[in-house]
């Protein structure tokens, strides 16, 4: 299989904070180690518009501009770099945002997304010690095409489209989380937020054996989430979560809590209803830099329960993708709408502000037209 | 072996909060699975002031009044209840506190200290579910005997002293806290708050491998820990602690930390100063009932940090006289004082008020004057 | 709801080694933290007929004679002895075979199925230290009555029959293997031996996240793994397991093994097939008192292979019952035969000797005739 | 600081199997990534006579001939490759022969030891995958200079020598399977095998808070173990080291069991010996190819053994400099012989044959004489 590599690309930039454009730059050469991409689907991830919003400033997201954004993408090997065996021209494959340096203490202890060498990837002129952060740091899938390091990337199976695929990493960032806090099995797994990482660990958990799965949310998300799978729906605003777990689980509570709301108040929460010894994972950001953030500290301990912060998705590509091929997750069911690449910002506006009951959207650079991916 | 049991014994006892008596009691008789001990030295807990003061009123701590309080023992088998084999008159035990059911889900799995019948021991006229909770919920050691469940007792190394061997409690409390955040072999652990919590997990943590333990306290007992063995001891006043262990670690952070200051605001720094992936153990008390205790839920997001709320001492009692027999922990060197049992009030007076520089309070029945364990 | 309990119940006993015989004997009176039960289904276990035949006299199953066998069970609670709040008279129940004495290191620290009072129940006139191994050490289920302490029985979900439920012994101990070697999410499970105890293995680990489970055996036995939903079968007498599962494996080998087969030369297979840093969990019983067993140690350590032993079910009733309600394990598929309770001898002899492509035959002690359960 | 670097070194090079030789080489120059080293220390590994002996032909080390080995080695940082900035020059040094190629499945999740990639160096002319296997099937280390990825150096302590340094490996080899099997704080470590890797696990036991270790060997280098601190040694030829341990543990057996003795019986001696629910850990290499090594199964499963194979030493080098700085671990007491370069045969001689009570022999390219070099 051979592809003709065209010198220029169409991409999405962000030019300044607040400002996007659609501009024309040379397709990415890949260098040892790297294959070139053809980009076929790029979802939207909740921090899109907060980068776009210059939310991130303070960590440098992105490190330049004009930037290629966009981290949540699937598409095709059309070139390799030297050295390259691990994949094939014509292979499908989805990505990861991290790529580790490989070298440093948590690369080399296995945890990759949290490398000490995040952001010494060469691009300032520095050594290049081989971390890529790609569409936080580094160049991403807005666009026809990126390079990418062999380790960012994992086939797909035959059954699951590209769309579908570019859903690897927000499903890969819930299953992290799964498997630290763990999934008892036969058990009772609480999840907070329905939105498409708590959908996505709610068929996870459910997957991983739970007994039932108890989402907490509200509103129509609540109810994709019944049509979805969730057991038992909890609607906050209606009634509360902290007593209804306790009262379905006999006054011991869940066995463990995928707190994926986001919202300030639901950690503490999440650890009122867990059960004693039992486990909640962090997988949200907050707004510790607007308000405190308090939990219930004498609980944690007189409880002995675990809370552990999950970042990004190092080693689940694998997982996730066969979950979407056999249907354990409903990638089709996640997402709601697909722009072309020069609508990207029509995209973001969908997104952000949950129209037309958007759940995830997806780029697919190769399509001519707006369209629901899936009605229900 | 026999001992002669009286009838009566003296016993100091919570008539009402607040108000102590010494009195004369029945000597409790030993139920199947059960030994009498002789009490031969009690230490006391930080939590027994509080119990005294009505600050457990609400989770009721006592149960009822008169109550003989007292958790931290340890004395000699005097006579055994039906059954019992696992020891012999004559034996020299440490006790804990905590007995579980043995027959609900948490103590099924290991977790006795949160056991799901905690309190269902009969007193009250409901079905004893066999959990004790001795010196708390149920007749504990402020007195010349008590009766106790074997599985609350641990033989007492020959070269360790009934005194000694009445820290098997807050050793323990150290030591479960320690396991469950775990030792990194050569590493850097950081210990919040020099009280005896927090030095013997000083100590407990260096005699499982730590490179360096970092205290982080002030005034004397800072002094003490330096003393005992802390590695590198930072005065909080003096220095901001977050700052100088980033910088005694080259950025990277502590390997785990051991949070037994019970002070709101330390939580919040172990996460600031632990490293990507690190463990932090909560072994303490909090004043959240009456504020907000906030920790930084992005910083544990962002580098996948672990928190362990860590509850009493369960399966550790062997490990910590095991310690306190070869030196790995200097029991010696953590009691200051000793007050025979009539002077209980005069002892809860100096260890609460950190008199004379006060560091661990020992009662010991059979002695007739106060005394100072260890000079220094 | 009240239930008439006659004097004198109906129950096969095994007379000395090779004789069995139905007698009648008291109903057993249920002690302090006990319950009466009516048996209601009682599994043959490949065990028993091991111990009719004597095969286990060196560790004294039974303890003595006339002895009541069998310990794979279901059944309604008929009355409650002193002290019992856990359950009530007319709950349904499954057993298991192991109670732990509450009190040693192992009970304490969650694993009773390894209790270090094995056996001192005291029905040999020593102290009854409250270890039960029903149905091998003390009296069991092939009757109509027996009393059984509570820690011993899990509620029975309302649309599991009494027939299924009296899987739970196998099945749990199949499950506390598959977690003691784990389930990657997504990945290749293998599993010897489909016996009732593989093929549960095999469920189980399709209900916790396993992306395909590879069985290896041969004959009708894998027919059936076929049919409950195996993705691969290998037939050993036809192709070499581990070549075959290292070709589905691109070379890597499978991510976990569940030795279920009790095969001598089975588990150094599975230390050839498994990846690196795999795991295999031993869930049989060998005959290494007859000949040697060799596993291939370089293997096991330049592979870094972890191996564990897996004794019987701590801890996994309410799960297995979670599975067998929800249809994660197929409990009618696995069930060939009923019996009733005085023709246990001729559904002794269908088991032992497969006759009529049996799997798994359950005496139900109030039925009148014998069936074939499933028909398939 | 700035280092000449000659264009020529003196090498020892294994000509074929069998043949060693003293030669002069280029000094290597250091890649991207790679830093130039001043070997000062090398320390004979056991399996480096195997190696010249042909012993490993089937695994193909050595992958060429000539080929210089050793991988047991410290030295100093005498120039940088491009983009090193993790060490300056003058850096002293400690290595480790494993370089994994940080981008498979097994080094991304942290088990870089056993490397899908390995000898995927680029060495045969194929792809530079980045493996590295120092001294076995990449250049190694007996030899003036080598160049070396920086992933596998490690800082040498200030008060830490070369010939201790150059134990690294070693006593990391033993340090992984430590943590691997784990230390139970307080408990009983057994160990297997006085020899280096034996003696080093026993030190490092202890610091990790083991209440005494039993060393179970023969002779003198049982005798060594005595001195170097074991709490008890076992010598097996003249009583049962299975019997004496029970007895010793009042019947339990030990905590974990240390197996760095390569004798065939031994793993199955550890698995009788060691406590229900306790774990073995394997450090070394077997002889299965010339006969069976039989494990007793049943016991493994009837009594929860855990078996862990243990490969290398991923991730503990900075640990076990830390022990051997602040005299956890006793180098100086572990090294009788040093000999320079040109002598490596007399060397490779004493070492193979145990003369003249040998333990470990360090190389000291620098030095021109041999000498003892602690005296006892």
């Amino acid at each position: 299989m051979k592809f003709e590599i065209p010198e220029k690309m169409k991409a999405v930039v962000l030019e300044e904070y607040g400002k996007l454009g659609v501009t024309e730059l040379p397709v990415p050469q890949p260098g040892p180690g790297e294959v070139l991409c053809k980009i076929k689907a790029v979802a939207i991830c909740g921090s899109d518009p907060k980068m776009i919003d210059g939310h991130y400033a303070d960590v440098h997201w992105p490190p330049y501009f004009p930037f290629v954004m966009g981290h949540e993408w699937a598409g095709q090997v059309v070139a390799l770099g030297e050295g390259v065996t691990e994949f094939k021209v014509g292979d499908r494959v989805a990505g990861e945002a991290h790529k580790g340096c490989g070298n440093c203490a948590n690369c080399m202890s296995g945890h990759y997304t949290v490398c000490l060498n995040y952001g010494k990837d060469g691009h300032d002129g520095g050594a290049d010690k081989g971390h890529r952060h790609y569409g936080f740091y580094w160049q991403g899938a807005n666009a026809e095409y990126n390079a990418y390091k062999v380790a960012a990337l994992t086939l797909i199976p035959d059954n699951v489209s590209y769309e579908e695929a570019s859903l690897c990493d927000t499903a890969g960032v819930a299953l992290h989380g799964v498997e630290l806090a763990g999934v008892t099995p036969g058990g009772t797994t609480v999840v907070f937020g329905p939105g498409p990482i708590g959908l996505c660990a709610m068929q996870e958990a459910k997957a991983m054996g739970a007994g039932r799965v108890i989402m907490i949310g509200r509103g129509r998300k609540l109810e994709i989430a019944r049509k979805m799978g969730a057991d038992i729906c909890i609607d906050f605003e209606k009634e509360d979560p902290v007593a209804r777990v306790l009262e379905l689980t006999g006054g011991v509570g869940a066995d463990e809590v995928m707190e994926c709301s986001g919202a300030n108040d639901s950690p503490a929460k999440a650890c009122q209803l867990v059960k004693k010894t039992g486990a909640v994972a962090l997988i949200a950001n907050y707004r510790d830099d607007l308000e405190q953030v308090p939990l219930p500290l004498n609980k944690i301990v007189f409880n002995e329960i675990k809370i552990y912060g999950s970042k990004a998705n190092p080693g689940v590509s694998r997982a996730v993708l066969k979950f979407l091929s056999d249907g354990s997750i409903n990638g089709k069911g996640l997402i709601t709408h697909t722009f072309p690449l020069d609508q990207y910002e029509a995209a973001v506006d969908v997104f952000q502000n949950r129209r037309d009951n958007c759940m995830k959207v997806v780029i697919t650079p190769e399509a001519g037209e707006p369209g629901r991916f899936v009605e229900d």
